[in-house]
């Protein structure tokens, strides 16, 4: 191994190893190698109502060499690890399109291909993350970037220092791999973190200068946040024990945004250890706001049947099941008949969010858990 | 007016108080109030073969508030320059999305919205740019934020100093707005500007610190540049005099890109004399790469028949129809049969795009124009 490795790549590295070594093992012993890949299935998800976030069960699927109809899926498997160890040595990270490019190829003497689009690889590629209980990111796999920072902090991003309460109106960029080894923090005065949905509500807050009078990191997430983007607040609200507060829109979508930052999704559920954050907040916009805030009908969205089937499948999620503030919130949209647009609040005044709504709601600690 | 204006706003609101002004006249003369809007159809749009780019004829349609068909459109075109006018003068931006609920409300003593939704609002704003010879972030609108920065160059945006090479792995997160009154250019040493098409592409380029070896800016515009991309870029060029390559897939989507990046776009043509470069270059990804980088079949992705009907229609474009280089590029395209992400060139080597692909490249001028 060229280059020597931090304590994180290591520990990653010795996980492959001891995969591989699984192999070699049963290979000397004339055994049929196998992995055991835990089940990502919704039946393997449950709500652990103890650690408050979604995390799977202990069922596992035996995947073997020797089998016809599991010795390609186990090649792959094995592929995607020595592809991660290929990175990790060379200390590159990419994208998971760079990994399928990276690992495609016609298998010698055949023509069958490791892989015949990325959609065969990247169930693979999760299958590696559950299997060696390891990120993506620890992978050295990158997601899409997305989502901007702004506000009272310092980092160290690969050495350089980066002042948030610096970067004019265009903000950081929040990075896909956020991990400790990438990403310092130095120091910061600010009190909370507000996770706003999308760009154009970040714009106004930054332009405001939000973050500056009250004390905050600003971040947005461009819709649904990303890895990097979930990661990073995660590591915020953990280590610099920073609450966090969201201000999503009133309807299903934005519930359901809220649902990923703080339990973690079903899809993924072996990462919410690592990105759901049980005590993330919700601002808003709630459904009440239509009359509190006093809007005109004309800010008004109706609800389509979609927003309805979804409003009622999150009323019944687990976390959300036996409480009765999001029973009643879910409840009065479903009664509303209509949603509203966090961008609503402008028909009040252009900068009535930030400098009533959200104040207000966070002075009376008025918010939803 | 409470603050003082910049140059531009006041030249701006100085447009508006023109077009107001020819209200209030034409009341006072008891005539019919009009406006003579600039016609944003194909038919009012050709290309510029002296300027090289495209760009709006002189057919307008006149709009009249005193008939039936076109006063409801006439008064939404005054409502759009009410609105950025009390944006300017509050000094504060806001989105195309912010705007229409800023103007969106029910007409006093009927049941008529002045919007009924945002599809009605986006033509009267467009309408607004041209009838105002303004660009759409000078009446303090802005776009979804997209694209990310890095590279040997400082800034200032809105008084904040941005270093472009001390931005670690998450780089300067582009604004929409970025005229010269948000972001001033204070010193670079770059020698040119390499576009990339996606943000997986462009973390390589910023993980090999491609930018800082070859001294240059590093952008992307996370697939078709949003405006605040194409018009950074356009002013990096004209007023840093740097000249700029793009590395886009080669296949349609990428030229069209391309297309747009250089010769600005059909549908926004009014606003090609701020944000078309024509001297832009493109790197590649050529139809001859996969024979000259020997790739392996595995990397080829078939064109469909949107692609073969997409790539004719982009040869016959005006700006490519005489250009032999470009023919061959697009007749190869389609005799290849299959298209080639810039991704494809990892199963080469993960940073051959980087380290060898791209230098070569720019060292033996090898580019489409």
């Amino acid at each position: 191994m060229a280059t020597k490795l931090n304590a994180r790549d290591a520990k990653t590295m010795k996980r492959i190893g001891e995969m591989a070594d699984g192999v070699v093992e049963a290979a000397g012993k004339k055994r049929d190698p196998f992995v055991d890949v835990p089940t990502r299935s919704l039946s393997n998800v449950k709500y652990n109502k103890a650690r408050r976030f979604i995390e799977m069960g202990k069922a596992t699927n035996r995947r073997h060499l020797f089998n016809l109809s599991q010795a390609k899926s186990y090649m792959q498997t094995m592929l995607v690890a020595s592809g991660a160890t290929q990175l990790i040595e060379q200390g590159k990270t990419t994208s998971i399109r760079g990994l399928f490019y990276l690992l495609k190829h016609t298998i010698e003497g055949t023509k069958e291909e490791t892989f015949a689009d990325q959609g065969e690889c990247d169930p693979v590629i999760e299958d590696c993350e559950v299997l060696l209980n390891s990120l993506r990111e620890e992978l050295h796999l990158y997601a899409q970037k997305k989502g901007d920072m702004v506000g009272d902090i310092v980092l160290l991003d690969r050495g350089d220092e980066i002042d948030c309460s610096r970067m004019g109106s265009g903000g950081y960029g929040i990075p896909s791999i956020v991990e400790p080894e990438a990403i310092e923090f130095k120091r910061t005065s600010a009190q909370f973190i507000l996770h706003v949905e999308k760009d154009t509500v970040w714009q106004r807050f930054n332009e405001d200068k939000f973050w500056r009078k009250h004390k905050c990191i600003l971040t947005h997430g461009g819709g649904q946040p990303p890895r990097g983007v979930r990661r990073l607040l995660h590591r915020l609200h953990n280590e610099l024990k920073l609450p966090i507060y969201c201000l999503l829109d009133n309807d299903p979508w934005g519930y359901y945004i809220y649902s990923v930052i703080k339990q973690g999704s079903i899809n993924l559920a072996y990462e919410s250890q690592r990105m759901a954050i049980p005590d993330a907040k919700f601002l808003g916009i709630r459904s009440k706001d239509f009359e509190e805030c006093k809007l005109s009908d004309s800010v008004k969205i109706s609800l389509n049947d979609t927003d309805r089937k979804r409003a009622k499948q999150i009323a019944n999620y687990p976390w959300f099941a036996h409480k009765p503030l999001w029973q009643k919130e879910i409840k009065r949209l479903l009664d509303n008949g209509f949603k509203l647009e966090v961008e609503a609040l402008i028909s009040k005044d252009i900068s009535y969010v930030t400098e009533h709504y959200t104040p207000q709601r966070l002075k009376s600690k008025e918010w939803l858990d």
